[in-house]
């Protein structure tokens, strides 16, 4: 299919059609026939990818050292400055110029070399800081396929395949979670966040469907909500975004060691709401939490939920991916299947690029009562426009479009709406469904199977590396629940072990709570400097603040192993954190 | 840089490195260092350009057709079936297969074919349906860069440069409208609805701050917003899903011809809420209404707002993209730097890849303030690193963050956050924001104001041409306030005379009605008729319930210019609708 044309212009910076040369003056003319836009994206496009496969490549070799334990000169992590500093660079250096005169290919393509130069390689196998990483290939090239096809997935007519696309592969994905009904499905959502905060408005507008019109008071309830205390804290910016107010989030104890949610606490604090007068109706649970990687037991928070009437929710934002493996699934995710709605983030685990978010429903007319509202300009009527032109006036109710609303008395007629807007919050949304989708294809479900178990098996030998460090003390399980491992730096365990004499002795109650309080931050700081300084070495790693039973011993690193990391990578880790830590404390 | 390695794989097809064989069982071992991911990108990315330039090559070929009024034998446009039909085409010829093992580059490529078959092409001179359109060379570059990137503009550790050009952009576009003090910035959201719904959050925040504690009836007040009859229908979707219900919506009356907000009614409206007990708080005002393209009175609706304390937002989705003209500006937005708030889409108007959406802010401390709440896993406390590891007891306060979280007393130290997801609702957000960015430097201020200019003039043009045009009748005002021009196709201008006449002889009042509702619903069919006839000519327009004040008449075409229509176009597209109008009258 026309290879040719692509051939003859491989090299953008040669090809005869001067394209290149684009600027604000020549491309202002609309109307300028002569100027072809397939030959300017041909040689821009190519210009750029003889930046950007490069800065892949820097990454592939930095990873093939690590794999050869070779010595890695200079890392492709990244340059890093802080924000005064780099704004001055960028200023300096005319990247962040705004011109009147437009500078075009060249221009576009001075830009891009700064912009490289000073970001965050996420391939660079040191990169395991957060919960996504290095794209895919085909997940790459579904994003240049949006960005050319420039769909908007609102209505049917004018995103034929993507609307398709997405109703299939959320069927699909709701499948795997066990939600196997007739109206199983979901929606593409634009993160994690703004998934769960989904789910809270179909669950509310579902149980109270007079809430949509009158508000969350209506019938003078006080709704509230539970999440466990390792819950991500998209819940709470949803509380008061959706003006339930932040202090509507009851936190859930969790077991001091899994960080799993205790489904008997769940239920003495909705019996105490209850008491106290406030109508509890949602209750999150997570799979794979943000820190530790927990899995709640979803079987036994379905069976609360059932027995009080609260919609159950699992934000899978990162363990939901999971999903496609059948032994992580077993191990992790049962009872998955009982839950009202789902999150699952692809562009987390499985390399999609950002963002790639989806809520699953075990009933998607639930989506499509909770969120539809009459727009007549954009959705139109389809019954009125198949009638005979002369026996019109017969038919339909012309201007409204009331057969979009589903009837909740009318449970067999319901069929999904071809105008996925009708299913969703955003009117305008992109197709980051096909990221998916063409991901999927690419490497099939067994190909992501093993790609995921691949990883679990990587963290679970980094847990191990962990665990047997005298120097280091493990805050994850081992084998730990999800992919991330959570450790301290603490050379012979001591800096944890004197903490625990000094509140053992337990002689003087205000003077070992400040002692305490000192050897935390002190193991705070230790944490944030070694991260720190990992980062010059090549690699990225995050921390988080102590877990609130024993908030006493500071932040501790949390490392994300990703379905490219080797384990020659994470042992190369260990050995940089040694390194690291003891020239810190001078040892 | 590095070019040659580039060009040595220009056709992907014949790569050596067979890079192009990648499927599931190969690529599912992440420790297999041979295989190079830049070469497979590059390969993967060689051979769907293969099928995406020639696919905007079909519609650059339609376009000089057009400007040199030759017939076009096959549009570029889209080949449309209904979504039955459509499904079975994809899922018979495997498109929609999910498979167990893996069909790699060869498998996507054969998707991309069947995808690109059957979805809408946005390039085609004829899509003239809804206000995007052609995404232009820079955004589609920009998108490929996010991909490589993929950056999460969260926490600036992991998106420094994105970071800071987030920041840039917006404080610059915020300037453009007329907010220069030292806090006006913006924030990129994820389109026009979430934009829109973000401005109503942190409005209430700010007025009454307590409702992000306690929910939207603290203090027991019922709070009501304000927009037009022509606002978009995503303020009252963000009413319901914020929880004030969608009838906490008060819509203001129009001027009948101009669709503008009629200032005088919404101060009467405020003050009958008032009286009603209700607290008003928030008002929308539209440049750029989705139907007729309004640009309501900003100055009169800025003062109403002052006088009774309420947050004056402007969606500018659409229209707000003529901020980059000082002729249109002048023009349509007189007094938009009296808002609070104003949401602009370059998606929308300027060539810029879906999504690519800005909420900008007078004073950006109140997204700060409204928007962020402590996840000390995400975001750390800065001030502790600093001090010395020794001394580290006396500062700060270790794994809280309340740095982050602005104090509404400490007005001269607010600084914005580094970290952009302090500022809003999301966490993981995409950096939209480069597409606009590296669009601005190609095109430059002057290029985009001239491509505007001379789109708002192919509308004047249109808008003429159907004025003149004794078989059409115009909707909008000539010339238009925008860069759509709405009208009726009423041969010898019949239809809607008749219509008046009867309504004037009064003979039968019920009969009269009846024979107007008759009238108004053949009406509207014969617009979505010829509105679906011209889609296999190589046309797209959308069409718009008939407005509040003349209902009787039916639905009407609203067709969109955008800055890549030439007027040869839109000439070709009222010779197509009087020919398929006749066809369909018999005429």
């Amino acid at each position: 299919m026309a290879d040719h044309r692509f051939e003859d212009s491989a090299n953008g910076l040669t090809n005869g059609h001067e394209m290149g040369k684009s600027n604000g003056m020549k491309t202002t003319d609309a109307e300028d026939g002569s100027s072809s836009r397939a030959d300017e994206l041909r040689s821009l496009l190519n210009s750029i990818l003889a930046q950007l496969i490069p800065f892949v490549q820097q990454s592939d070799t930095e990873r093939k050292a690590h794999q050869s334990h070779r010595e890695v000169s200079t890392s492709s992590l990244v340059d890093l400055h802080p924000p005064k500093a780099l704004r001055a660079i960028l200023t300096s250096n005319g990247t962040l110029s705004l011109p009147g005169t437009g500078s075009g290919q060249a221009g576009l393509n001075d830009s891009l070399s700064s912009i490289l130069k000073y970001s965050v390689n996420p391939s660079a196998p040191g990169f395991l800081d957060k919960l996504y990483a290095a794209p895919l290939p085909p997940g790459i090239a579904a994003e240049l396929i949006l960005a050319v096809l420039n769909t908007n997935v609102h209505v049917y007519q004018v995103s034929p395949v993507l609307s398709l696309i997405e109703t299939h592969v959320t069927k699909a994905l709701a499948n795997m979670f066990g939600f196997t009904g007739p109206r199983a499905g979901g929606i593409n959502v634009q993160g994690g966040s703004a998934s769960n905060m989904t789910s809270i408005v179909i669950a509310r507008n579902t149980l109270f469907p007079e809430t949509k019109r009158l508000g969350n008071n209506a019938g003078g309830r006080q709704l509230v909500m539970f999440t466990s205390e390792h819950g991500h804290y998209s819940i709470e910016k949803a509380a008061q975004q959706c003006g339930f107010g932040s202090e509507s989030v009851v936190s859930v104890p969790v077991h001091p060691v899994t960080g799993e949610m205790d489904p008997e606490a769940l239920e003495a604090l909705i019996v105490r709401e209850k008491a106290l007068g406030k109508a509890p109706f949602y209750v999150n649970s997570t799979a794979g939490t943000t820190v530790l990687g927990s899995f709640d037991p979803f079987a036994a928070i379905a069976e609360v939920a059932r027995r009080h009437g609260l919609w159950m929710h699992i934000d899978g934002a990162w363990g939901g991916s999971f999903v496609f493996s059948d032994t992580l699934k077993t191990r992790a995710l049962k009872g998955c299947e009982l839950a009202d709605s789902i999150a699952v983030n692809p562009h987390k685990m499985m390399g999609v690029p950002v963002t790639c978010s989806f809520l699953l429903l075990k009933d998607l007319k639930n989506a499509n009562l909770a969120n539809t509202l009459r727009a007549g300009y954009l959705f139109h009527d389809k019954a009125g426009e198949e009638e005979d032109v002369e026996d019109s006036a017969e038919y339909g109710n012309g201007t409204t479009n009331s057969h979009h609303e589903a009837h909740a008395d009318d449970e067999d007629d319901w069929t999904p709406p071809d105008d996925l807007a009708d299913l969703t919050l955003q009117c305008g949304r992109r197709g980051d469904s096909l990221k998916l989708f063409l991901s999927w294809q690419y490497y099939g479900t067994l190909g992501y199977a093993s790609k995921i178990e691949n990883a679990y098996s990587t963290a679970c030998y980094f847990a191990d590396l962990v665990d047997r460090n005298p120097d280091l003390l493990l805050v994850s399980t081992n084998p730990p629940p999800c992919l991330q491992v959570c450790f301290y730096f603490a050379p012979g365990r001591k800096m944890v072990h004197s903490l625990d004499a000094t509140s053992a002795n337990g002689s003087n109650g205000a003077h070992s709570q400040s002692m305490a309080e000192k050897v935390g931050k002190r193991n705070s700081i230790i944490t944030s400097r070694i991260a720190q300084s990992l980062i010059s070495r090549g690699f990225m790693v995050d921390y988080a603040p102590a877990l609130s039973h024993e908030v006493a011993k500071g932040s501790f690193f949390r490392v994300v192993v990703n379905i490219s990391t080797s384990r020659e990578t994470v042992q190369r880790l260990i050995e940089e954190i040694m390194v690291v830590g003891r020239g810190l404390l001078g040892r």
